[in-house]
């Protein structure tokens, strides 16, 4: 049953009642990070104020206090994407790390000349230029799932790219371009079924819908605090406690060590193995508020209330006839809340700094994805993304200054 | 002139007003992790209800405003070191990050087999692991300058170290165990006339010592925010242009590209080349809070109430026949607030945990110093440790104390 109610929501984020250019702020830029409740800046605050110390490393009060803050959301997280075991939650900056973790870690190790590395198109430069690195030092083939029309990737290509020879498959869960939800279970079973590992990248998805690691069998899953209602600076990486067991340290120092001679040292089980130095606990506890209170509104109910904010924003768009959608055009269940589009005539940048004199904040460019746009032949695209506190109101707004772009570039409405 | 109200300070860091097991905290881990005044916490507050936002890669209001706060920062940071660009501040998690880009960087590309890397006896594990790393990889040479009774280095080590062998001489500007402030412009100066390059682990000289990095000659410089009042999860690396310049970039992906094709990207100019994915902003935010609070107060008033806080500590412990302190025992100027001790017969973690039940913070252990431990024949010191909210009553307290941890013990008193 659907459950939302977006009017109490906003009264939690004190930064939607900002006036921006003499406008209220409308902000569709979601994609690229979202912004926090009172709940998650309080927890943040709190931490500071009555707990604040290095975790794992002293006797005393405080230590103790923060080492139980810090492992404390480390279950909450297990819990969160219902990984089997907390220590295969490790904490990164954000997804950019945690994917580099893994190709300098098992990429570097496993990938070998002539083996294949298949990505998707639609991946974030975040998921595309690090296997780019291991491809280049270990002579490994990098390929990639194309998409169809609507952005969606077919049985046939998934068939047709991930081989026998295939180590790594490493995909976003969701586009940031095109909003698609992509069928990470079936690619995973059928890239066990050739051998191959599969990374995916949960930074556009794990905010929007229930993630569940272990019912789609990831290998790893990883995720940023930051576009979830929590802080910069914390992520996460999930991965299955036998590939951590045998992988390498990444980042080496502090906490992650168990003897350190002058020349050689024995390393810490995962996840300390795998987090070196003082850790991010500040950014832990704001992720932990933020779990809280996704968890507490319902992430059917954020799925839902999005796809009705897409669905809505699609049809009113599908009836201006100078905009153009990239993928789908309809708000199915794949589709979660982001929609690019072109306007005739206007280039996106000029579409985003007009909206922005009207307090209506939307993201324009490549969007950290350019060999997606290539493939879609656009080199820059205007992109709306939801969350939660977003209304139809707000999409109204956006669309009659949509009309506004096309008049200030002296196009008739 | 020593201008300091420590009362006044006290003021602004609601931590120290915590009861720890009925009594008001005595906070003196100061090594492992600083506490935040009002000022910090309500930047980070301040950011996430007006500002918030992903960097550099929006056309509005918000991502303007973050773009601008994050790159004020980066200049604040310049001044605070005295750096000739803002460009050669990078912004990493923590120390050990910053060390960890340039074992892989600079390391990996620049050592060759037989090439001799020189580090301090005194180094952090931070800053020992990822050299081990190289040499293991490259088949570089690792040796170790080592320190004098007193925890100093002398001018003959230095010389009998550097080599023209030496192409990487990695070194803490402060021991967090023994509190030794290093003469790293001269160590540096020698280095360079043998044809090394010098870095310098900061941890724990920035927060209490003026640095600057041009007068130095470091070639890199690397620090944390927590330790200076900042928040967790940001740090910084410094570097010279002209070393920089060449690195090959440490984490790819989104913001530190130029032009990604399927098969291969052209990078971004450093400072962003070495900034992957979504950076802390919130991180660098309250790191400028912090800068201007020390500022505020001054570097020289925080050295010289650290100097006689060491000092008030270093007469009353030698009071006390049953202490044992390593490294200087008197508070000459380059001795930082950091004293290692050991109470004859007590274990230091013993000595940690009876010190807590009286509300008092202090560490015990190997204070990730493991081949400084063995050098020093202790296998685990206790530690104290100042910073410029820190009173002469506190250390009262601590001495009070000390005599009920061996009273607690069974020894007389």
């Amino acid at each position: 049953m659907f459950n939302l109610d977006v009017n109490e929501i906003r009264k939690d984020f004190p930064i939607l009642s900002l006036q921006v250019n003499g406008k209220r702020l409308v902000y569709l830029d979601n994609a690229a990070t979202t912004h926090k409740p009172v709940a998650v800046i309080d927890a943040m605050k709190h931490y500071y104020e009555n707990l604040n110390a290095n975790p794992h490393r002293g006797a005393h009060y405080l230590s103790v206090a923060a080492t139980e803050a810090y492992e404390g959301v480390r279950e909450k997280v297990r819990k969160f994407i219902n990984a089997a075991s907390s220590k295969e939650i490790i904490f990164t900056r954000n997804t950019t790390e945690s994917l580099n973790l893994l190709s300098y870690t098992y990429g570097m190790k496993y990938i070998e000349p002539g083996d294949e590395i298949v990505l998707s198109i639609t991946n974030h430069h975040s998921n595309i230029v690090p296997w780019q690195q291991v491809a280049k030092a270990k002579g490994a083939v990098l390929k990639y799932i194309y998409v169809d029309s609507n952005g969606r990737i077919t049985p046939e290509e998934i068939r047709n790219k991930i081989t026998s020879k295939t180590k790594v498959v490493s995909i976003g869960h969701m586009s940031n371009v095109l909003g698609v939800i992509y069928p990470v279970k079936e690619i995973i079973e059928y890239a066990h079924s050739m051998g191959a590992i599969v990374i995916v990248d949960g930074a556009q998805s794990v905010p929007h819908i229930k993630v569940d690691v272990t019912d789609m069998d990831a290998d790893f899953y990883a995720f940023s605090g930051h576009k979830m209602l929590g802080p910069m600076g914390i992520g996460v990486l999930y991965g299955k406690a036998e590939l951590l067991e045998k992988m390498p340290p990444f980042l080496t120092g502090g906490d992650m060590i168990e003897y350190v001679y002058e020349q050689e040292t024995t390393f810490a089980k995962f996840p300390f193995k795998f987090e070196a130095g003082t850790q991010n606990v500040e950014g832990a506890v704001g992720l932990g508020a933020a779990i809280d209170y996704i968890c507490n509104i319902g992430l059917h109910n954020i799925h839902e209330h999005e796809r009705r904010l897409t669905e809505y924003a699609i049809d009113k768009m599908k009836e201006i006839p100078y905009i153009h959608i990239y993928g789908p055009k309809s708000a199915d269940e794949d589709k979660g809340g982001v929609i690019s589009f072109s306007i005739d005539g206007v280039h996106p940048h000029d579409t985003a700094s007009i909206l922005d004199a009207y307090g209506i904040a939307i993201r324009a460019g490549h969007h950290c994805a350019q060999p997606l746009m290539r493939f879609l032949g656009a080199p820059a695209t205007s992109r709306i993304s939801f969350y939660l506190y977003n209304t139809t109101e707000e999409i109204d707004i956006f669309i009659d200054n949509i009309k506004n772009v096309r008049r200030w570039l002296g196009y008739g409405s």
